[in-house]
Formats: structure tokens, sequence, C-alpha cells
């Protein structure tokens, strides 16, 4: 692939690690950065995350080859419909969005005919926020689902997913709508739990709270803007997963109820089994 | 407090990490491990956690100022029964069970008249089991909860909290009923909703499992057994806390399902907040 010139357009964690990335596997492209805080672009500029800084999308993707958008996803419609007519020809466009069903639709209709999108998902990141923590090694054996549709150029494809292999993660397609069912039950759920699990407390309780509890909560943490965002955007999923995560603890309750001790143990024997096992295949996958 | 000699019940993850810690202190006492398994006990005398085995609770307690139950919860009031008549006048009991009505109720019905009893729960731990886990420092800088009750001793409840203090605990009194309803809410709840989260996956969404899964779910790795006993015993606080935790979900899937973004946000920001302070004061703890 030849990536002469690369766009990120949103400094933050993701886009600010994605140009020291980039760096760091010594890729030879100049990187443009654009972002709307000059104090971000100032400190993404500092850290070698980009080589250039602007406030203005559309001559952010001027001439550049690939772009990444890596706003919050809530702002993608308007910001693909100023870069579109900017685009050169051969151009590819992909994002780092969380959420893919909403992305994909949006980047088909706002993008003129013959643009080239690719709706990406690197699995990396952390519960904190801003170019301050970005990290050249951050996606460094994780995973990135790409989510091509029908319309989906195979070369554009093909090219997202080498750049991804290049800063050092493993590719997984998916469709859309696989993407966001999948994604709602290992990442979605699990936040809106960890908050409910942090609001149902009184502060009595939360004075005991250990190690246990901060780390089953440790999502919550994420920003309340950006979560806003995925919640609605994926939200037939994730009440759907609510749906599904109560019949599970009304199962546990109508069990302890009912005193049903053996069953109870193999339950949890089972679920103890599973974990273990994917902790294992998670470790090897990281150091592999 | 004058304990020249202590018998350690149950010598696994927590009563091995007991007799490491007396002796990194520098106390000077004699300690007597009982447990079942002779392998166990062997692996305890090599370490240094215990001076003496025996596979006799009764002999284990022969002449010992302080006896901590440290075998599962389920296992209490038989060996209470056990111990009770080889106790001697002055010997103090405690134990270090996760819930704390029924295993107060069953040492004030299965000891003897005049036999000194104080419920703890030191909170410190780990999904991990076995004594070849226990640590010197497993307790240092954690908190104990002490449960007297009307009938508690009050010479016997100053000797226990100054047991606990004395190997790096932080001590806090509760009632058995206070404790049982706090605990679930921050430990055995969590415990629940991880196991039932992990439960409800789909084998193609754990595989795009990643470390916020894992950090969710970890304390569902818990042994099967020891947490089918505190799940049943603690049933009407588990039960109750499942539908204060499934309230507050339904609270979110309505508020998806009407697009109401910003009370989302603004919730999301509350809870985050609240997590990030009670991270703060834990970390604060920890280093203190």
């Amino acid at each position: 692939m030849s990536v002469n010139r690369l766009s990120i357009l949103g400094v933050g964690l993701l886009g600010g690690s994605i140009g020291l990335a980039v760096r760091s596997v010594g890729m030879s492209c100049e990187i443009t950065g654009y972002g709307h805080r000059q104090g971000t672009l100032d400190r993404a500029l500092n850290m070698g995350a980009i080589d250039r800084a602007t406030a203005d999308a559309g001559e952010s993707v001027a001439d550049s080859d690939l772009i990444i958008l890596c706003t919050p996803v809530g702002s993608f419609r308007k910001i693909l419909r100023e870069i579109g007519p900017k685009l050169k020809l051969s151009a590819i466009v992909t994002d780092v969005g969380s959420t893919k069903r909403s992305v994909v639709h949006a980047a088909e209709q706002a993008l003129p005919r013959g643009a080239r999108f690719v709706g990406s998902h690197p699995m990396a990141g952390s519960e904190k926020r801003g170019v301050e923590y970005a990290r050249a090694d951050l996606f460094r054996g994780a995973r990135c689902i790409v989510t091509p549709t029908p319309k989906t150029d195979t070369g554009a494809l093909a090219e997202v997913e080498n750049f991804w292999r290049a800063i050092g993660m493993s590719v997984v397609r998916l469709s859309p709508e696989e993407h966001d069912r999948l994604i709602c039950d290992i990442s979605h759920l699990p936040h809106a739990v960890a908050a409910a699990l942090v609001d149902m407390q009184d502060d009595e309780a939360l004075a005991l709270a250990g190690m246990g509890f901060l780390d089953s909560t440790r999502v919550a943490g994420g920003d309340g803007g950006l979560w806003r965002d995925i919640f609605l955007d994926n939200a037939d999923n994730v009440t759907a997963a609510i749906d599904r995560l109560r019949s599970k603890l009304e199962m546990l309750s109508s069990r302890l109820k009912a005193g049903q001790g053996e069953e109870l143990k193999a339950w949890l024997d089972v679920v103890a089994a599973r974990r273990a096992k994917l902790l294992t295949e998670k470790l090897k996958e990281l150091e592999g």
C-alpha cells in the first residue's frame, strides 16, 4: 500500500495513537491532523503524532490517500459532508467508531458517488481520553473489525485491512449488523451494567468497596458524551441485550429462592471455566 | 494482646496468608493449622505459614488463645460443634467468612455457653484459591469488618480488632445484618452480574472480547462451591439487589427507547465521576 499522505480527523487518544503507531512502524507518509482545538493540535504536533495541523476538515483531506475519522461518531455525518467534495479520486476513507451500522449508512449517504469508504472498529482504547494518553503501541496485538457491505470497494477493503495490520492489529470482517450486535454484548452491555452497578450503591456500601468492585466497574469510567452516542446509536441491540441479561439474573433469583445449590454450583463452575478459557486465549493472543 | 497460641482452621489462600502475615509482623506465637488434606497441610508447613498441623479440629484448638475459622462458610456449624468442647475458657473464636448473619447465628447456637465468638470478614483475597497463592501482605491496607451483636463480649471484640490491625488491616464495625446487605451490593451482586454476563455470550461474541470484558467479569472466575454457599446464605439480599439493579437497567432502556440523550449523558457523567472519586479514595487508602 502506498499511503503518501494520511489524514487523521480528530487527534485524541485514538487519532494520536494512530499517528504515533504509523511513525513507530516506519511508514513514511505525511500525516495531517484535523481538530477544532488548537491546544490539542499543538500537543499532537509536539508529540510527533502529526506533521501538519489544520482546523479545516476539507483542507485536511486534500491530496490525501487515506483518511481516518477519529472524532466522536455523532460528528461523522457533518464531517463526511465537508470532506466529500475535497477527496481525490483514489482516496479511501475509514473510521474508528464503536458502532458501525449508522456510520456505514452515513458514509454511503453523505459521501459523493464513487468515494471509497470502509467501516473500521479498532478494538483498543482506554477509559482515558485525550492525545496526552496516546501511545504508539495502543493497537499492537489488538483486534480491528472491518465492516464491508455489498457496496464496499474490494480494493479499498484490502488497503484498509493492510493499514491496520501494518500497525500491529489482527483483522476480522463482520457485517455492520453483526458488528453492532456482538459488540453490544461484550462491550456496550457490560458498560451499561457497570454504570448501573455504580449508580445503585449507597455511599455506605461504596465505602466498603474493594478492588473487585473497581475492576467490575472500570469501564463505567468512560466519557459520558461518547457513551451516550454509542448507546443511542445501538439502542435496539442494547435494550435487547438488557432483556437477555435480565432473564439470566431472574434464573439466578429463582434458583436462590428455591435453594437449588447443586444447579447453582454447576452454573458458577461452567461460567468460571468459560472465563478462564477466554483469559488464557486472550493472554496467548497478546503475547503472540 | 497476648496470643501465645493461634489456631488457623483451613489453610488455604486466607488461612495461609494469615499465618504468613503473623510471622511477617513478628508476632511470636505458635500456629497450629487444621485441614483435611495432608498435601495442603504439608505445603503450609513448608511455606512457614503454620508450625504444627493436624487433621483433628478438636485437637487443633486445645490450649489456643485465638481460633480463626478459614474453611468454607458451609462447614462452620460442624466445626464449631467439634471445637466447642475443646476450647479453653479464655479462648476467642473468629472467622473470615464472607457472610455474617448465618455465621454469627451458628456460632451463638453451636458454641457452648460462655464461649467468646466475634464475626470477622477480612476483605482481601483473590479469585485464586489454595495455600500456594498465600501472601504475607494479602491483608495489608485492606479493610476488615467485624460484626458484634448485643451478645458479643467487648473484651473479645477489642482483642479480635487488635489482631486484624496487627496484620495491617483497618477495622470497621457493622451489625451482621448491615454487613450482609452492604457486602451484597458491592460484592455479591457484582459477582452474580459478572457470571450472567459471561453466561449470556455467544462464542462468536466472546471471540471479540477484550480486556474491558475480562476486567468486568474478573470476579466471576471465583470458585463455584464457595460462591454457591455465599449466594444461598445471602439469598434474600442478593435477590433484592438483583431487583434494584434491574430497575436501573430498565430506566436506561426507557431512556434509550425515548432517545433521551441529555438525561443519558448526565447520568453517565455522574456515574463516571462517582467511580473516579471512589478510585482516588481507594488508591489513597492503599498508599496510606
